[in-house]
């Protein structure tokens, strides 16, 4: 049997290349540009390389091509399954491109992904991928100096060299609403927390459709700052309900929201949807479980991942990107609960 | 006003003495050893780096200290707020200490963990973190030539030189197992799906209950090797009612079965508790406002996540570490459900 490894205990390409009988040059070019060499040569090195525990070494890799193959990600939460599945998908494009994701997590706060920005400017990543357009100027400064290529996803901006996948926040809101409306609902509340970007956008699309239809009245409206969570669904309902009794339905910018509303309106025996009707937006996977199942905006979160990982890699490699805002859409879930 | 950057338009080390009448030593010194300076010049240091754009190079940093700063963690799973939460613990640790965090998901396959491990040491990690037991033989040794510090989260086990940070899967399913005989239950039905060895665990710990209570019935037992899910639970619960319908009392695995199970008992009209008691595992957060509210186990996840970054980093840092195994416990939730 072959000796396994070099001296430090660790194989090295050298091994690999005496393992399999070739020089140590080719070995480094089948791991490089596989391409280049027959299918048949190509399976036996990473056989040998199995054998023996070979690792590249990706730094040294990296520092030959002048790139780090590192990409940092930054998302406001990964609490639900909503951003978790859009970094599936990015998770997916990139690591069939051999690059590495750094990702963090900047909790609603822009000065939370300021800092992470500055942290993970250090690895030198090849690009980066930001959620939506709320930035800090330092920050802003910062994605300047640095060059590298920049996709934000979940938002559009029309802005002058901004790239960016998502969907409109607003239609979507926008449809839920007059979705509402269809159902013959008349006074209908718009509940939200967590006051980020997108959910002021959802706020904008429901006052657009609301007004339109003559039945705006600003006390449907129940705004408050803290985090989303189904607990806090419940605590809304009632607030909403004390100040404003009448309503007949209620769009929650968010599942977690709407959810936990059902669950109070169970409790308390309001008969959803006939005394009131429950509209969620995310469409989260226990959403079509619950009793009643929820109307929901399904999100295209994982294509979102895949789309702007996809668009980052081109921008990287130099490529042309035929379209700078790629709008993804949104489809309504019409359930029980409306 | 000073030049803001050198000629590649990179703000550098240099810019940085320049903008704040100091050497560059003094600057690198500061980065690196900000005790071995005074606050104030470490403010103005920070101060004049911010206001240029300056950003250490940690790749650089890395070089010299003959770390990578890089730690690997995989978990088997983002889908539901377990890993997440354990993930977020170790991240804010690895954060304080300037470690970056290489997370990778193998979907609860030993194949994708080795093709995770494969690539993630190519990035020369100072450390990694893994779920489990679960390894391949060939994972091990892979694990072994690299020499770096492993701890295992979630599970424990008193195997030589292993570390490992969690609580006992079993001792848990046996404390809510006993909990459901103390309601006077008989007739204790075990559902599970995605059978990894926390499940497996999880179902020897009922076995050896129920055994011990002379109440084992295997018909009551309902094992399937699908991804777990809510509208699974649904699934099952019919199932199991249909091998035994006198069932007066089912143990999911997990609480997104036992979710799926109790929203079914309320479109079938089955009253929880009193025609059949559900208990979950883990306690997610809308466990809680379910109606009723779902008896389970709230396990230990972020402290897991948390102590497992710290004795990993000790370990990194050729520290001792006081004990192999941490055993961080559990706490059995007893509410409407039960």
């Amino acid at each position: 049997m072959a000796s396994r490894a070099s001296s430090t205990g660790r194989a090295t390409l050298d091994d690999v290349a005496r393992m399999t009988g070739v020089s140590t040059i080719t070995v480094s070019r089948a791991f490089r540009h596989p391409e280049k060499v027959s299918e048949d040569l190509r399976r036996r090195i990473q056989q040998a390389a199995d054998d023996i525990g070979y690792v590249r070494n990706r730094a040294a890799s990296a520092l030959a091509s002048n790139r780090s193959m590192n990409i940092a990600v930054l998302v406001p939460s990964l609490s639900n399954s909503v951003f978790v599945e859009t970094v599936t998908g990015i998770e997916k494009v990139f690591r069939e491109h051999g690059y590495q994701m750094l990702m963090g997590v900047n909790h609603y706060s822009a000065e939370e992904e300021e800092a992470l920005v500055r942290a993970y400017l250090a690895f030198a990543p090849d690009g980066m991928l930001l959620t939506g357009f709320n930035h800090r100027d330092s920050t802003r400064r910062l994605l300047e100096q640095a060059g590298i290529p920049i996709v934000h996803m979940m938002e559009l901006s029309d802005r002058e060299g901004a790239y960016s996948v998502g969907f409109s926040q607003e239609a979507a809101a926008q449809a839920m609403t007059e979705h509402l409306l269809s159902r013959g609902r008349q006074r209908i509340a718009f509940v939200a927390s967590q006051l980020d970007p997108r959910t002021l956008a959802r706020n904008r699309g429901y006052r657009d459709a609301i007004i339109r239809a003559g039945l705006y009245e600003s006390h449907r409206e129940l705004l408050v700052p803290d985090q989303s969570s189904v607990a806090l669904g419940a605590v809304l309902l009632k607030r909403l309900l004390e100040q404003a009794p009448d309503t007949d339905a209620i769009f929650f910018c968010n599942d977690d929201l709407a959810q936990g509303a059902l669950f109070e309106c169970l409790r308390q025996g309001i008969a959803v949807p006939n005394r009131l009707a429950v509209a969620g937006f995310n469409d989260l996977a226990i959403s079509e479980c619950t009793v009643p199942s929820l109307t929901t905006i399904k999100t295209p979160r994982y294509e979102v991942g895949v789309e702007a990982a996809r668009m980052l890699l081109a921008l990287i490699e130099g490529e042309t990107v035929p379209r700078k805002v790629i709008d993804l859409g949104f489809q309504l879930r019409a359930r029980e609960s409306t």
